[in-house]
């Protein structure tokens, strides 16, 4: 693989970052890769592990001579930190962003770019339940998609370089549009998180069954939510509060389904239930033949015991 | 290990039963096991994959000279199976069942047993996504547990015995009564389930998602939901019918508290979001150090694929 770009600067070293830099060096797709952190203990830990070729202390020098400037902060920040770069960005430079959210981040970051800077936002959908730098690994992003989601009029060669780079980290990638990236991300990523958050609340709070039941007892199903559950709760809490409107959407959709079933239930219907259920087992077949999942009995698990 | 019964009989062949065979035989807990299922399909795979000593074609034959007698056949069936065995059952004989729900269980199941006959309900809270006689395996049930739920005045001795049974086969074992066991099951297990069931039921029933993307974008959280969704629908049918009390109990208790949450998201209390997805990390932290999860990022799928 040859490089991509010449100098990347990784703003924010967390899971992502540090993930990207690793299958960066793995593919050897960059000359250069600065990092910075706001967080003086962070910077410190990824000078310790080898993360990033020059870890700088401040965003200036990060950004200063970067070809490619990936903003991996939470998404709630991604303007600041637009506003502070942008004095930096000389024309021709490619900024974006890692960010789960795309409509708001744009919105964001875009009124900063002087002229000539082409902004390409993105969002790979990989991730663990594991945060900060330390959580990184090479292989992250590998058979996983990474969307790009470039706003009208972008240079198709700078989108072209870009997508380039995320095939060497490992990723497919597709383009799409913010407000349908933004509905899918809803349904597929944002409103399982909130709900298994729910779950995992409510099992907490309960009087009647204690939390060591709860522990020993999650096989049983329970513990495939808590993993969600256990994410970064700054990332979240900024993910729901810029994907609003489509989370709320599907929140709505998702209730309604509840009750549904939950009437049937009360009344006994069965059949009802058993239909829904048979439906459902389809879609888990799709994902296991598309590659994005496991078909090993319980994710694999009991061979790692 | 010594055995523990002279003759086990297995009375529905899927993923529990045929699990317990090979962990029986692994441990040498049985003299002989006998099984048998209604379908003649079953048998036939049964006796194909080498399931039981002895696959019998008929109820009574599997029964006769068993001093224990498992019942695994969907919870809605219990007492109609219970029923037909009776007349083959001797003073001193242990019957148990596998069943997810247990107030229920022993309502059908106790009057038809007659008098001598040691009736503890059990359920071991062991399974994969995959069911039928082909899906079971020795280790399913290692360092998992199993509940017994034995009715007032059972013998100790007999509740001893198969005690050993699930301990050789490899589970811990604990004692709580049915009312408690069908709540804590609501929480950890029926509640997370049909809340799966129903994101999955929502997410291919939108029109601006295709399938296709959800199948594809899966990763990003959803897929977590998926692999319990696509459990065996007669089995769930019948947990959400014979423990309609306690499941709709924590339902309301969680579409409460999701209410809550999208009432913050709508009003864009940050805060509270960020407190509440910072104590759900604690509880996983708690089901990793129990043994009852893996901490390997992403359940360790990373390194499988």
């Amino acid at each position: 693989m040859s490089q991509v770009y010449d100098r990347v600067a990784l703003i924010g070293l967390g899971l992502i970052a540090s993930s990207m830099y690793w299958a960066m060096k793995r593919g050897n797709l960059a000359g250069e890769v600065t990092g910075y952190a706001r967080s003086a203990e962070t910077r410190a830990t990824a000078r310790e592990i080898g993360l990033c070729d020059r870890v700088c202390d401040t965003l200036a020098e990060a950004v200063e001579g970067a070809d490619l400037v990936v903003l991996c902060v939470p998404v709630g920040v991604m303007g600041a930190v637009a506003g502070e770069i942008a004095p930096m960005l000389s024309p021709g430079v490619t900024v974006t962003d890692v960010g789960s959210v795309k409509a708001d981040v744009i919105a964001q970051v875009a009124p900063h770019l002087p002229e000539g800077v082409h902004f390409i936002p993105g969002h790979p959908l990989a991730g663990t339940e594991h945060s900060g730098p330390r959580s990184g690994f090479a292989e992250l992003f590998d058979n996983r998609w990474c969307l790009l989601v470039p706003v009208e009029g972008t240079d198709p060669e700078a989108v072209a370089r870009l997508r380039r780079l995320w095939e060497g980290i490992g990723a497919n990638v597709e383009e799409m549009d913010a407000e349908h990236h933004d509905l899918v991300l809803a349904v597929t990523s944002h409103a399982p998180h909130l709900i298994a958050y729910t779950m995992v609340g409510v099992a907490d709070d309960l009087r009647r069954v204690t939390d060591s039941e709860v522990v020993k007892y999650s096989a049983a199903g329970f513990r495939d939510f808590t993993r969600i559950a256990a994410s970064d709760p700054t990332m979240w809490r900024d993910v729901f509060l810029t994907n609003k409107e489509a989370t709320l959407e599907i929140l709505g959709r998702f209730t309604e389904e509840l009750f549904a079933l939950q009437r049937a239930i009360r009344q006994g219907d069965g059949e009802h239930l058993f239909d829904y259920f048979t439906r459902t087992r389809a879609i888990r077949r799709g994902i296991i033949e598309a590659g994005q999942d496991t078909a090993a009995p319980d994710f694999g698990r009991a061979g790692r015991k």
